[in-house]
């Protein structure tokens, strides 16, 4: 499949190169063409190089792999070419100005997916695996038992072939939560995320949703 | 040990109700002498029933159970009586008004426990079982596997004896998140608890936290 990565941080290169690794056909998107990192990528991987409006043209599906304070700005600027397409959006919306820990830009009666959804109401937009470190989204296997990823969105149809995607990675627990809107939950976890990093000592956890039996 | 449990709800009853199955002298206060849940509880359980006021000054340690749009105004209004006093907040800033699901009254940059804490500088805030139903709170085994309860509070020692309560309601996996800004990640959690739940079908659940081995 034709799929764009925009973004071209650890969480860009982690998808990517997964991606690649699947036989898909990966165009990663940057500001500016040439970027050292982009090229960097295409070489390391066989993927493509191109600008964030060559590789939102590029993917039957795209990846928002983009900081949370640049990716409204970035995804309506090349929001043509997103119109009908699923757009995975992976981003947090951290706001580091007040120093560490971060707090969220926007939360609580609203969130970045939604006001994504809102800025591109032609592209079918799916919450995912913003609640895990790079390394994790895409090998799930690194953490042992059945951890869980969260997929939110108003297209029932795009979240099965998100689902499908992250089925490829590894995932074996995926749980939808509904809507768009539901995308609150998975970024106000982002503040306990970041007091267990703390408290862990490392980034390298998950968590899994135990039931009754 | 004298304990004082704030709250006849749900949560309080179940609370209060451990606690005397093991062994400790429990006062449960309402906001009216002669509260109808308060002398149920009293008659049920063999502990004790009082106003807000003679609970709190009944326990070495109280807990509260309280609905988080009145928690502050009840503990600040019998506030001297937790001087020096270990108070167990268990409270969420539920929000309502805009209907279901409710939002948070406070989140990102300041919490319910938080604002606890500066409302009684005197008292010994630990936030913890916030983020699980009341039969869990008391009764972990109710899941299995080594799902998790959170610890925060500026007192270590506090800490320390909150979390021996916790193991003898059965916790095995109690995690100390840091300070009482630390409440902020299981505050915050709510939303996606509420949304899981909604997926699920049923609060009968909590999460584990894996980490690599």
């Amino acid at each position: 499949m034709n799929i764009g990565v925009l973004g071209t941080g650890v969480v860009g290169q982690a998808i990517g190169g997964k991606l690649v690794e699947l036989g898909h056909e990966v165009m990663m998107g940057a500001r500016a063409a040439g970027n050292g990192k982009v090229l960097g990528f295409a070489a390391r991987t066989g993927g493509k190089a191109g600008t964030f409006a060559e590789a939102a043209r590029h993917g039957e599906i795209v990846f928002n792999c983009l900081r949370g304070d640049v990716a409204l700005d970035v995804l309506t600027a090349v929001g043509d070419a997103l119109d009908g397409k699923i757009l995975v959006d992976i981003s947090n919306p951290l706001d580091f100005s007040g120093g560490a820990p971060p707090a969220l830009s926007v939360s609580n009666t609203d969130s970045l997916g939604e006001m994504i959804q809102r800025g591109l109401p032609g592209a079918r937009v799916v919450k995912t695996l913003n609640t895990v470190n790079a390394a994790i989204m895409v090998d799930p296997a690194r953490i042992p038992g059945r951890h869980a990823v969260f997929v939110s969105g108003d297209d029932k149809p795009a979240k099965g072939k998100v689902m499908d995607i992250l089925r490829g990675f590894g995932w074996r627990e995926i749980i939808d939560l509904g809507d768009i809107t539901s995308a609150r939950g998975p970024e106000q976890f982002l503040p306990l995320w970041l007091r267990l990093w703390s408290a862990l000592g490392t980034g390298e956890f998950n968590i899994a949703v135990m039931r009754r039996d």
